[in-house]
């Protein structure tokens, strides 16, 4: 595993959290377990090393984790395989199952490997180690788009001199390109729109704080963050014109599962009449779960609360869920759409 | 300053927060800063120690401030005139003025102080120290009472099996006697029945994780720590019986100021028709102030939030307002009492 200080490489805007090394033998990621503090990139060509990234939340967000993985099969399977197509069909569904395994709940692990997967049994031996890196820069790419597209989409959501909140990081450090919830904001700033973003710090483990709030201070967007807590209370004062949230599920019937305290936040809006978007891929939508009612939430360490007396436990979901009736709108790489979605 | 390891000191029930050393020469304190890692009690004298205490938070809540101010004067002017009556009168205005800018913006603070002044007028100079000592005792006890008198009015509220959600610390901690907000459910424990506590870790100050579940885990009641946005979803899911919280001021139209965190409390136990009790002192009543809307809320520092980006800000707020609407009753100390205040 290389290691390089920051200053040796030029990250784009507005930061490339997943992506090639300049040689495009290894997966180059910014290592987000350092944020804020320092600025880490490292370049992964190992299996193991990239299985560790993973499990580990040095990648994090579901899009970010599904091109992660894209890219560091194709380049673990090249590497091991010394370019020899025949040992790296062999390889192939070992290595798959095992990054699988990373973690087991991340939808867009599986997804980016099972494409892969499906992708080599297209082709001849020759040509396989070939056609796995050309795939996963197409998952790469569509990450990109799809990040952009929201951003178009959710352009007229963002004008001159608004006020956004938002919860947890669905940013460019959760993606390959622009962010969910952030894009419609990376796009406004691009528009000349001055933009000021209040993020929640997300507790337990910070992502607001750490990562939101790094990635627009480093774009040069005005953000500020707030305790968890006083999210109510600042859109109480009228200092928001408008909420954006990510999502980890949408059901058929609009529901949406995201970080937890993205619930509080929609009941907050709702009561002061600020509107309330929800901006995520069309993958996230997913017409076989009814209601958010049948959505099994993932129940998290005690550990991640920080120091308690001994003894007393957390209770800490993963995630929590916002009913239909307080979503304003839903952003996606298709526009804005309306439940239901079958 | 004196500093014993508590496996001197007997702690009575449920715990002691501010009081006197057992040969009552010296304020003896649990200091706060140490919980939950360490039990570390204090015998103070000296009037900076006393002073320090109070402005580093090792004895924090409103009515612990006022009690330990009471006493603190007491034993300084005690111990630095010697007994002289003479001198007692000439240090104590001195001294109350200091320790009344130990925390400008605590109203209990200044208010013991000026018993203690007012009361030092009416009484000759040999009674004096003497006559300090008891007006600071009759502080305390007017405390333990006062606590003692919310639990009483506030245990029909707490039935056995009760769940009860709160949020910062309003216990024993922060008073000398069984706390506000956790006196009813002290009285609850007492009278045989079972009660499960839910307590927001409360960010930034994590008063929730570190305090209200140690001195409950302590009284062996049942309590979990959560994150503070994830109250909302654990109302939502029917885990919550009712909420009872402190205040920090409450106006005479029934606004409630208390710790940041509560008004999003109080909306979602509102849109899941789970009742929302206030308890507090009748002190706490402020007929003077309109509404919550006539409050200046205190804003606190950045750093208090942890590790951020370089230069972004925080918006800190040390409280929020809860409105009127959504308070199902206010619990004092002459019972449950309704708005308006006059």
């Amino acid at each position: 595993m290389k290691c390089r200080p920051s200053t040796k490489f030029r990250l784009v805007f507005p930061t490339e959290s997943v992506g090639w090394s300049p040689d495009t033998r290894a997966l180059r990621i910014l290592d987000q377990r350092e944020l804020p503090a320092r600025e880490v990139v490292r370049d992964l060509v190992a299996l193991p090393d990239i299985i560790e990234a993973i499990r580990t939340l040095a990648v994090r967000g579901a899009p970010a984790i599904g091109v992660a993985a894209a890219i560091g099969l194709a380049v673990a399977i090249a590497t091991d395989s010394e370019g020899d197509g025949g040992r790296a069909r062999g390889l192939l569904p070992l290595y798959g199952a095992r990054l699988i395994e990373a973690r087991p709940t991340a939808v867009n692990l599986a997804w980016a490997v099972h494409r892969l997967l499906t992708h080599a049994a297209l082709v001849a031996d020759v040509e396989l180690v070939e056609a796995l890196r050309v795939e996963a820069e197409v998952i790469r790419q569509e990450d990109v788009r799809m990040c952009a597209a929201i951003g178009r989409h959710g352009l007229a959501l963002v004008p001159d001199g608004a006020r956004v909140l938002t919860h947890c990081n669905a940013g460019a450090l959760a993606t390959a390109g622009i962010g969910t919830a952030l894009a419609p904001i990376y796009t406004a700033h691009a528009a000349g729109r001055l933009v000021t973003v209040y993020a929640d710090e997300t507790r337990p483990l910070r992502q607001g704080a750490r990562l939101t709030a790094w990635e627009l201070a480093r774009a040069g967007i005005n953000v500020t963050v707030l305790p968890d807590g006083a999210a109510a209370s600042l859109i109480a004062q009228r200092q928001v014109d408008l909420v954006i949230v990510g999502a980890d599920r949408i059901t058929a019937n609009g529901d949406v599962a995201n970080k937890v305290g993205t619930y509080g936040v929609a009941l907050a809006a709702r009561a002061h009449g600020v509107p309330f978007y929800v901006a995520a891929p069309w993958s996230t939508i997913d017409p076989a779960t009814a209601t958010g009612a049948d959505i099994v939430i993932e129940h998290r360490s005690t550990d991640e609360l920080g120091d308690l007396p001994p003894g007393v436990p957390a209770w800490n979901p993963a995630f929590d869920v916002t009913p239909r009736a307080l979503v304003s709108g839903y952003l996606t790489d298709r526009g804005l759409v309306s439940p239901p979605f079958v």
